[in-house]
């Protein structure tokens, strides 16, 4: 095939160029900022993308590896744009790679798309994926594009780490703590669903679709957490909090009591855009906080940890670790209620 | 979701079982035969896995990725299992790792299937995918599964090597030659495609059949080729020949003449099985050597290298590197007849 270059103003479909003339392109944006003492073969330069180890893990012991997919039928949200469904892929696997605090430094991503897709459609995505990873130091080294049935995108992400957070690990004793706040995502959600029905200020519904379309993921707080040596156990909030929290107490062994009202629920972004009442809305805060996907980590720590902790990344304190028999319950005074231990799922 | 084991008897659709639940199935035979010297963290263990970098590694300098995908739609022959699809998507891999002449030594799969797939259909793909990256000495160490319109995995292969081969290299006056011998799986292809018109013997069919359904990677003969420092440039043979040599002489600024009669046509298995004529069931021997797709491997020489390493692999010569002008033709006596440089693309 020839390598002609892609040219947005005809909107050519990719069945027109051949998987050849493509894979240039793509390959291309890739290795544009590619860091050649670390990646010594790019993207599309082989049959392999080589990588030299000694300059890539900066003398780190582990090699931790992720891979996830995102997909038009089930995970994609109405609005996304191409750019924002590329950023996505990357960031939901360098969200795991955050919740093990290791750095990374490697990214392949996989794409298949319909024939007949618009090869400006294509770039954009290509785009998005370039932007993400290179925002958190990371360098797309490998490629393929395949004809699907529809959008889905698989990616790979590679991390170096010395002490890889574990999901076991909480003590009894120990605090629960997220990052960040948790809902705009969700809150998203809610405002794609019943768009007609909702009316929210312009910029809180910005606000939100922005977290629900180009999550970022926490890598530098991740690897804060680990190079801390405070953290006992840690992972991502990928399908919710009840979920991840059930997770977690399932890996480690414990149960955990949360007070529902220091989730730290919407971001103080989205708060001070514009006063607003989510009652209003119809939407209530527990969903938000614990039954929404958001790109935050949760953690544990001992308690004579805290101070150094909350000095170094924006956290907050949300529950405890109590025994494992004791399961996973809401505390308010001195009520108890048992957590619903639901959240997204693909099947 | 409870985490119910799957029962093939039951042939129960994934739907019903929920993530969670498959997920743990299939990570369980992920890890049942991982090197916990190597894989500290195995598939679904964690949201990443970890690898031991020096464990893994056996002293060797560079890492080498490669991610390949095949789905229904495009890549799937009718009539392969669910074993064989899994399979094909780690044998697709490897044989990038084999082209690099790196030994691999992880692998990781995203798995697209739809609702109404029955369990044990995944099963056997996950079966599939564990036997062919065990046979290899992979450890699968990261898997993913989601609801997608058609069945479409896509692998992502690790390895090490000390001195990845290039398709970069190839000098002038240098020998071309190939692994084992092609073919096998174009005439597969063409009995699926033509079933109720040709007839061949029926072991003929099913060796054929099984090279297409069933491809091995040419890991050993990679990493020979490598280690012998005689090898200059290497490529796998998956479009098809006449398209790996002209990726080769591209990346290599090098033109290829290729003695047609040399090009090892069908295995010797296929070949002693029966006596039966290509030209009578419609198929020509050029179409199977240079326009199927192997997954053999394809490199280039110094011809004083040749004895060592015809000693160590079963391999044929099949022509010689020249200048770039001259490009890439079948010679023939003093006859010379340019090649048609097509075969399988996805777009």
């Amino acid at each position: 095939m020839p390598n002609k270059p892609l040219s947005k103003g005809k909107e050519r479909f990719i069945e027109e160029l051949g998987e050849r003339g493509l894979i240039e392109t793509i390959v291309n944006k890739f290795n544009a900022n590619a860091n050649r003492r670390i990646v010594t073969v790019g993207a599309g330069e082989d049959d392999c993308a080589v990588i030299d180890v000694d300059n890539a893990r900066g003398g780190r012991k582990y090699l931790v590896v992720t891979t996830d997919t995102v997909q038009e039928s089930t995970h994609l949200p109405k609005g996304i744009s191409p750019f924002q469904i590329g950023w996505t892929a990357a960031a939901v696997n360098l969200s795991d790679i955050a919740a093990m605090g290791a750095h990374p430094f490697a990214f392949t991503v996989a794409m298949g798309v319909p024939a007949r897709t618009k090869s400006a459609f294509v770039e954009e995505v290509v785009e998005g994926i370039e932007k993400c990873a290179s925002a958190y130091h990371t360098a797309v080294v490998g490629g393929d594009i395949t004809r699907s049935k529809e959008v889905i995108l698989t990616g790979t992400c590679f991390g170096f780490a010395d002490r890889p957070v574990r999901r076991a690990g909480a003590g009894i004793g120990n605090l629960v703590c997220v990052t960040g706040s948790l809902g705009d995502a969700a809150l998203g959600i809610n405002l794609i669903k019943r768009d007609t029905e909702i009316k929210v200020p312009v910029k809180v519904e910005e606000i939100a679709k922005k977290a629900l379309f180009q999550p970022m993921p926490r890598i530098r707080e991740g690897i804060a957490l680990a190079d801390s040596g405070l953290v006992t156990s840690m992972i991502d909030i990928s399908d919710g909090l009840a979920l991840s929290l059930a997770e977690l107490a399932k890996s480690s062994g414990v149960g955990f009591e949360i007070y529902e009202d220091k989730v730290p629920v919407l971001s103080k972004e989205l708060r001070n855009a514009e006063a607003f009442d989510l009652s209003s809305i119809g939407v209530e805060r527990r969903a938000l906080a614990f039954y929404g996907g958001d790109y935050e980590l949760l953690f544990t720590i001992d308690a004579s940890g805290l101070e150094r902790i909350s000095e170094m990344i924006n956290m907050s304190v949300i529950g405890k670790v109590t025994p494992h028999e004791a399961g996973i319950y809401f505390k308010k005074g001195k009520e108890k209620e048992k957590m619903e231990l639901t959240g997204y799922q693909h099947f």
